[in-house]
């Protein structure tokens, strides 16, 4: 076994530090030498790009396009709109400077006090108001909308307790940001992008996903609804994954986005945002990983199979390569990527472990035996079974597996979050059951007040209210208060 | 004419006022209420995302990576190479606190003393610190060599003066970081990516350049070697599109990056970086539009064919709809990527000219009288001529067509700048020509006093040492001193 999976440790002896080590381990990511900040390394970021480009092609299907706005925003931008800035302005990194310069005392570096701005710059947390300040000379009349943007861009939030990828101060994300003339309009927006980012979890990323509305105190700072997909990670807390809001009209008014509507009136414009950000990379990692490293899911595995060859001497080796030039141009034929790893410095035994590790979908072997019988050993990772399989229609064989792998891993998780979600009707068994991990669908009041207290006595927090699913009313398992619906608590990410 | 096109100032008039308002006029970017700040807009981002795509995808057919390094660096990091500070401290974005609160006097959101950063972090204006620093922790032999890395990014440099594209304070790139075991392989890298880029600006952006070395005093910041590629401007003025960099073991030293060689030597590390940003795009738009807007090559257009149908009635449009629904089909599978404007809330008219200022390659037009005849009107964009052809077979007719003009624009912007590359031996003829634009093969001895002093006198400076062409010895125009070959003399962007 290779020397940087030994020391994984087991889920289930520290799920945390299991979490830790395997995206180092992995070459994910790393911690850098900016607090807060990480560096994506290669393989971490060849799955980003995956994603993004899988998502990219989604938003341009459904008729967005892409810009680009500045990094830095007026400090003044921020507090024109009071519920963002009460929520963002305690994690700004502030610009007040311009220029270094070297100290007269031969010190070194210094800040240049003469350049000092004169209004501090804030690196965007997310881009509402800048956007918004764009949109008010871009939108005049009705025939100006839709506007329908998004961004793919880096924003900082000085985070104190950082996880590489699930909380870092800067991360990477896309932010959508829409314009239109109806109310009707940006809620169907809103709702329809919410769907991509569903259908995106769970067909790309092979993670089951709850699609739900958050209760007034977990809203988006400014909107007038969030909506939720949110995520069961092996340890049963939730992994919210992406958000989309309703923003209604209140970055129109706090930037006087004004338009003219068919009626020839003038009226504000009515606006959602949504993103999701490399806080996925968290969220595939944790769904679908186990005790040996990543298991990645086929549709964003960098490279789908590796092929490992095993061999006693030159001539061995030259007689696979050949072989195996002809099973590789046969797997690209039908759209599989691959490596093939004939590297001479790494016994296959380490090779094995190592793409375990890194969570590479199918292994395919080749060894003396192999070429003599026309086979492979193919190993599948999700389940680490392996069989001995014939060259002939190979590529046709391993296209199923992958597709049977995507399959599996998300009803393996589909079938974990069900086995882990329940129905609660008392405070005390909620406060026993929490303890276990989970999705509890409970009742609640519908109150600030209740959900506050829950969540002091339990660290429990509403996920969401599910937009699908039991609708029938009851009473709030806290105070006896009436309940519309049960919605879904549980501790999160 | 469109009412946007009206206004757009001739080249001959003011070539710079023409450019500032074509990159606003076709949509492309415009200012932010940030200072020197852009907003990049949709039609000009779905220019860059071509460019980025190509890009991508050559550097990766070269065997690099994709990774991403943080957006901030700290101080001290930069100071670590003397050149390079010397380089970039004047016009660095400086974040020194890490939190906004409310005045205690009810003023507003000011910045909170007491989140003040111990030491401040610099937004990265290129990233060879940041990433020298991470490397340090990659390579301990020559087994982890080399190291090939590119990261897509946005960089901040207080610049004074800006320009939509040409210069602006936040810009978005690309920089590859590579490390090596020798010297040799390091060169080599550096040339190659010179090569890639000099690729993608002849045979995308149809953009002609000279590749060349910078002499001492136009060398990166840290760089022992700097590789240009120059084109040339319809105002005769040079404009580097790209540079790659030798830097030998300078930021191997600054950040003590050792390895063991296959001598079981301890050795820096060799290491190169190369860049291309946004500029590229004020390149483009500058060497191949005219007075009635953008001319996009083929290769890099958001679509390639704009179809415009002409009709009186209803009955008309459907009929014309349908017919170009399956001319749509037929262009679609030959790879042609376009639109069909058949909105009714803008005339023909208006529509032509539109098209035109966004520089669509080609043009369909279809009428009542097309349609009977089973033919399209095309027009061109490079030279605005028009012909009736067959809708039979047209997806290959316009495939020849794009390929054309993509020919067509890169040969009238290599005989523009054939034209205007002249041979001076005098430094009086010199100053005489150089008033006239272009680019000018003179000999110089070599110092930076001389190349100061024809700066300062002329304001023309060496865009290169060409790699290729005339290496006969002379004499320096200025002083007579010994030249070892003519290099490149222009006024530059």
């Amino acid at each position: 076994m290779a020397k940087e999976l030994k020391g994984l440790t087991k889920r289930s002896e520290n799920y945390s530090q299991w979490y830790n080590e395997l995206v180092v381990k992995a070459d994910l990511a790393e911690q850098s030498a900016v607090r807060g900040c990480m560096v994506i390394k290669p393989y971490g970021y060849a799955i980003w790009e995956k994603i993004q480009r899988q998502l990219d092609d989604m938003f341009k299907e459904t008729g967005h396009v892409n810009a680009y706005f500045p990094l830095l925003i007026p400090k003044s931008f921020l507090s024109r709109e009071a519920e963002h800035v009460e929520g963002f302005a305690k994690e700004c990194a502030v610009v007040t400077h311009y220029r270094l310069k070297n100290a007269a005392d031969g010190s070194g570096l210094i800040v240049d006090p003469a350049a000092k701005l004169e209004e501090e710059l804030i690196i965007r947390p997310t881009s509402e108001t800048i956007i918004w300040s764009t949109y008010k000379n871009w939108i005049h009349s009705y025939r100006d909308l839709p506007i329908l943007c998004n961004q793919w861009a880096n924003v900082f939030r000085w985070e104190m307790r950082t996880r590489l990828f699930l909380r870092t101060a800067e991360f990477l994300w896309q932010e959508g940001h829409t314009a239109h003339a109806t109310r009707e309009e940006a809620e169907e927006e809103a709702k329809k992008m919410l769907n991509v980012y569903s259908d995106f979890a769970e067909n790309f990323m092979a993670m089951p996903v709850v699609k739900g509305v958050k209760s007034a105190s977990e809203r988006f700072a400014g909107a007038l609804e969030t909506y939720t997909i949110e995520a069961m990670m092996q340890d049963g807390k939730a992994l919210q994954s992406g958000t989309s809001h309703f923003l209604g009209q209140n970055f129109a008014k706090a930037f006087d986005v004004q338009f003219v509507n068919k009626n020839n009136e003038m009226e504000y414009v009515w606006a959602t945002s949504w993103g999701v950000s490399t806080r996925l990379m968290g969220a595939l990692i944790m769904t679908h990983s186990d005790d040996n490293g990543l298991v990645l899911p086929p549709k964003l595995a960098p490279f789908q199979v590796v092929i490992v060859p095993i061999y006693k001497n030159e001539e061995q080796l030259n007689a696979i390569n050949e072989k195996v030039a002809g099973i590789m141009a046969k797997l690209k034929a039908v759209g599989i990527s691959m490596k093939y790893d004939n590297s001479d410095n790494k016994r296959p035994g380490f090779k094995f472990a190592d793409y375990e590790l890194r969570g590479v979908p199918v292994r395919l072997v080749m060894g003396a035996r192999d070429l003599e019988n026309n086979t492979m050993e193919i190993m599948r990772r999700d389940t680490l079974e392996k069989e001995t399989v014939s060259c002939d229609n190979i590529e046709n064989y391993v296209k199923d597996l992958l597709d049977d792998i995507q399959t599996n891993i998300f009803k393996k998780a589909f079938d974990f979050r069900e086995a882990h979600t329940i129905t609660v009707d008392s405070y005390d068994e909620f406060k026993e059951k929490i303890e276990e991990g989970g999705f509890i669908l409970a009742h609640w009041d519908g109150t600030p007040e209740t959900e506050e207290r829950i969540k002091e006595e339990t660290k429990a927090t509403i996920r969401c209210i599910p937009l699908d699913g039991d609708t029938t009313p009851g009473v709030c398992m806290v105070t006896g208060k009436p309940s519309a619906r049960r919605v879904i608590f549980a501790r999160a990410y």
